[in-house]
């Protein structure tokens, strides 16, 4: 795949909170034939690593000496390892009897490095995904240029939704001046005010929501939108056009 | 102020978005004494300054050979000048018959400089706001984590919103269950679906929503929300509770 459709590809990919050697994170990886792009981010910081076959081979025989199998081999053992756990899944795909993989995390402003110990033909398979800080123009087009357009697509659901609110009471105000009376009291509904919805919003839900912050905030409809979104964006690229 | 209390107050203001020499930008300044905090990004990268009074006593010196002035008078002056134009706001401000002050921007990677002629005391005053690249860390704080808080608001709105009108709907049942028939038919809403909302939403109006995507659509009630979380944010860090 080109350099540039790579991009492409990991851009539209959610962003999947993970729990790795004890640290909460958010994941984001690609891999390809014996390559891969892995992105990682506690919402503090963010690194990555992006490495081609042949760096992929250099270290796995810095970390095994005595490992004598080609690169597609201990490759396709590595993605089958380490997959579910960026994808925030319990591996469940390891063959029967075998040990879970065992993982440690260290992390520094400038460095995280994921160290993973595995079984591979009876005898221990080492790896470290050796990440370094992204820049801040990946961090940009990954989270933040993202989350401004999620933010703005939520903002207008919530006029579409107002707007429709509004036009049920209407129509419940005609029935109401037709005569009409409700079998049960407890159906009746106040009128929707935005203005006043969005007052009472923010001193009263705003901090609960902001109190269980983390993570895991990111759930799946965030991720759905997010895909979405990127989705938009790498259309727009396409195009050439300028979506700034 | 102490740093922290700083940070504090820079982290709960608004970005806005602003037009500065030929370049859509979103800026966040604090306005010390005789110090400032600025932070600029257009959405592909972040770069910001925080000067003191002996930077800005120097670099006042460098580029106005002969200013004689003391730091607090030509400092006020600056404010005067510089804040209306990092508040997205047109300097009205200005005393009569003073010409609107001059802006240029160099922008690389690395480095956004922002060039600034006025008038001072009958001649010109030169200033320079010399931003390097934010840190990532910075960039998180500033954007990543209040626009995701600010998500996951705005989904809570987007499902209860829904919830009301599920209520209304079950409301409306009830009077056509009971006979109740509308003065004018263009008042019948259709049953609100937000599983069939979310789906349409997605290939219809998002695609609009993305394609005008910029710096501007930070508008006003996406600030309001923004400060909101923010807010939150930092009485969480006060408490010393973790909301990561």
């Amino acid at each position: 795949m080109s350099e540039e459709g790579q991009d492409r590809e990991l851009l539209q990919q959610p962003w999947v909170p993970v729990f790795l050697g004890g640290m909460r994170l958010l994941a984001k990886s690609s891999f390809g034939d014996a390559e891969y792009w892995l992105l990682l981010s506690d919402m503090q910081n963010m690194w990555e690593e992006k490495v081609d076959t042949s760096v992929i081979q250099d270290r796995a025989q810095e970390l095994n000496k005595r490992l004598r199998a080609p690169v597609d081999a201990f490759f396709s053992h590595l993605c089958t390892v380490a997959r579910p756990l960026l994808a925030g899944e319990v591996s469940s795909e390891l063959e029967d009897n075998r040990e879970p993989p065992v993982i440690s995390v260290h992390s520094r402003p400038e460095r995280l490095t994921l160290q993973l110990k595995s079984e591979l033909a009876g005898v221990p398979f080492y790896w470290e995904f050796r990440c370094v800080q992204s820049s801040v123009p990946v961090v940009c087009s990954q989270l933040v240029r993202p989350l401004l357009a999620v933010s703005r697509v939520l903002q207008k659901q919530v006029m579409e939704l107002a707007a429709q609110l509004s036009r049920k009471d209407v129509e419940i105000q005609d029935y109401r001046e037709s005569g009409a009376v409700l079998s049960r009291e407890r159906l009746q509904t106040e009128e929707f005010d935005l203005h006043r919805y969005r007052e009472t919003f923010v001193t009263q839900v705003l901090p609960k929501v902001c109190a269980v912050q983390d993570c895991f905030g990111f759930d799946a409809t965030l991720q759905d939108l997010y895909a979405a979104v990127t989705a938009q964006e790498t259309k727009h690229q396409q195009k050439g056009l300028v979506i700034r």
